[in-house]
């Protein structure tokens, strides 16, 4: 097979790449090593910034999310009992967040991209990237185990495949930077069978710990706590996680969180994850494979969703004009931003979970910290242009 | 003796307390225990907030200081080799700080108390605090060594005697909280003979540490350079000093420091430290007896300026109304205000020095957190409304 972009990665970087190659006339193919319900059926969280709201509009894909989804014109920062709302519409000249969930937005992509005639390898084995520092690298892979290796030949790749892909691999170690963090908070996750509790969100910072009241849909609502990243759900009865949430969440002035029954629940860790360069000869990395980021600031799908842009317009200029000037400048551009995400999401997590191990003199600037954001005008539009998403910086 | 309030302590706060008292009725004393040559010799730096600014001008101690002090309206902020800068004037509606050393306002307040028959008793011994749980607390003291003990009743005392002052001590341990904490950074402080080398304060962040480079008169210079805190001063040839201070503050757009002779260097730690409360029955403690800021943020002069505008106002409704609401406030108000100053302090030292146990993640959104400062508005906002100085929130 050839094709321009081999795409590794049916997630919202690979499939977003390929719809906006698509409308630029430039050919692709999608190998995904899960099968379609899989990746459908794969429920994330979804708080999608302005930007990402506005391009999956611009391109089509955002009728359903319009319909579905959620708009949020501010979060609630709850601290000493006390709830503060940032009003990020006010404060970013009119900007919002959007709650809908990553696997509908897949649904969305995934259906464009079939409707266009792009083409979808799915439940794909054993990819394998090759000469990547020439200008004909190719990706082997195989249909099912043990089947025939099939080849497809390309001009670039792209490595949407998360984390655990080999994309990321492929650069090799002696250019490859690859820079970790893990924080001393897990998240523990509970699905809730209840209509909302708040029309936005609350981010909670208690003694005992972090808490957020989060939402899915009119009949579903998604909280967090704060545990250990260590602890076992076994130890976490409904009644333990409800007596915790009340805890943390009810309020000084009589707000008290209603209960409902609990369908779901897992505890997650937190790291930060940042690969230096995002681009190795023919190969760019997008997304997971290139960064991770803590949940505290909502910024996963959204930074990967901004890689892509990058990239599509970068092989947008080499198709129609033979430059080379923005794919060259593709990492920078796009670990600048990522930079700025990492600073927010760490800076979002340190401040609402409670470290245990702080002296009294570290957890006294927290507090204060959020004193400040929910008192200068300054401070909270910086928390807020942030949250609805910086913008891509195309000039470096 | 009597008085209405005895104060202890002839630095900023115990003259500016003993002025406004003046102005407002009520009489005082101070008892120092250095000369007066002593405390108007002690050369300290003095970066004055607007507000400090306003309130000299109001009491009528600003004159010297308009005219031989320098009005700064931004800070140079430099990392990767190239600076940026921060417009405090445009950011803050007109704010701006003045450059006027604290030993310079020592020398108007004390002019200005002893002109209008104030009583300072300078160079005293075995200052002691009595009775501070009783309306009638007394200060002890001697003119000389073994001298006769004196004997000052009062109705309240201000403790404005520093960190080593024995006003805190004198709040009972079990309710005295004490929170500390030490930076693993030092300042190298050197004095130079030549006129200035930039029109605005240069903060400098460079792999190899901090520098700084401020200004005492048209003919002398302050320079400061990060080094380890245990480091000894005779490691440190004025040709060392030279050469580091090229390395960190030379930009890539090729401006050199120039030098000039050095007449004084020294090597100063960095700590951090609040004392809760600040009040204990008629006792009410202000500026370092209270709080000590690292030296990055330039607050521990406005800081102790700030505490006695609160405290002044709260015994004149005392001596006026004889409610006590705002003098039980004190403590809270003060806090709240010293807090941010932490805050922002640490921040600042933190953003611009090199921590070298850092990880590879925190010296990259070290540098990041300068992208930010210097590419967000909102964020440079949030820098120069602290710079310049925070409003004292009167109502809590």
């Amino acid at each position: 097979m050839r094709t321009q972009v081999g795409i590794i990665g049916a997630g919202p970087a690979g499939l977003m790449l390929s719809h906006l190659l698509h409308l630029y006339g430039i050919e692709s193919i999608i190998l995904e090593n899960r099968t379609r319900e899989q990746i459908e059926g794969t429920i994330r969280a979804g708080v999608l910034e302005q930007g990402t709201v506005n391009l999956l509009n611009e391109v089509g894909v955002g009728d359903r999310m319009m319909r579905e989804g959620y708009i949020h014109h501010g979060i609630e920062l709850q601290f000493n009992g006390v709830r503060h709302r940032i009003n990020m519409h006010e404060l970013t000249d009119g900007k919002s967040i959007m709650l809908y969930a990553q696997h509908e937005v897949i649904k969305d992509l995934v259906q464009v991209r079939l409707d266009s005639g792009g083409e979808i390898i799915f439940n794909v084995e054993d990819v394998q990237i090759h000469n990547i520092d020439s200008k004909t690298p190719k990706i082997t892979f195989r249909r099912e185990k043990d089947g025939e290796l099939e080849e497809i030949s390309c001009n670039f790749i792209a490595g949407c495949d998360g984390y655990h892909g080999p994309s990321r691999q492929a650069i090799p170690k002696e250019v490859r930077k690859e820079i970790k963090h893990t924080y001393p908070f897990g998240w523990l996750g509970i699905l809730i069978e209840m209509p909302p509790v708040s029309p936005e969100l609350i981010y909670t910072n208690h003694e005992s710990g972090f808490a957020l009241l989060s939402t899915r849909s009119d009949d579903i609502q998604r909280f967090y706590l704060q545990v250990d990243p260590n602890d076992d759900i076994e130890n976490w009865s409904d009644d333990r996680i409800w007596t915790e949430l009340h805890t943390r969440v009810d309020t000084k002035d009589g707000w008290n969180i209603s209960e409902g029954p609990i369908i779901q629940k897992n505890i997650v860790s937190m790291r930060s994850f940042i690969c230096e360069p995002m681009q190795y000869g023919q190969l760019f990395i997008a997304g997971d494979a290139a960064h991770i980021v803590p949940p505290t600031g909502a910024k996963g799908l959204n930074l990967a969703i901004a890689d892509v842009q990058v990239l599509a317009k970068g092989l947008k200029q080499f198709y129609q004009t033979s430059e080379t000037e923005l794919l060259e400048q593709y990492s920078s551009i796009c670990l600048r931003r990522v930079w700025k995400a990492q600073r927010f999401s760490s800076w979002m997590t340190n401040i609402l979970h409670r470290n245990f191990k702080h002296s009294h003199f570290e957890y006294g600037l927290q507090l204060t910290e959020l004193d400040v954001v929910t008192s200068s005008k300054a401070a909270a539009t910086n928390l807020a242009e942030n949250y609805v998403g910086l913008p891509i910086e195309w000039e470096l």
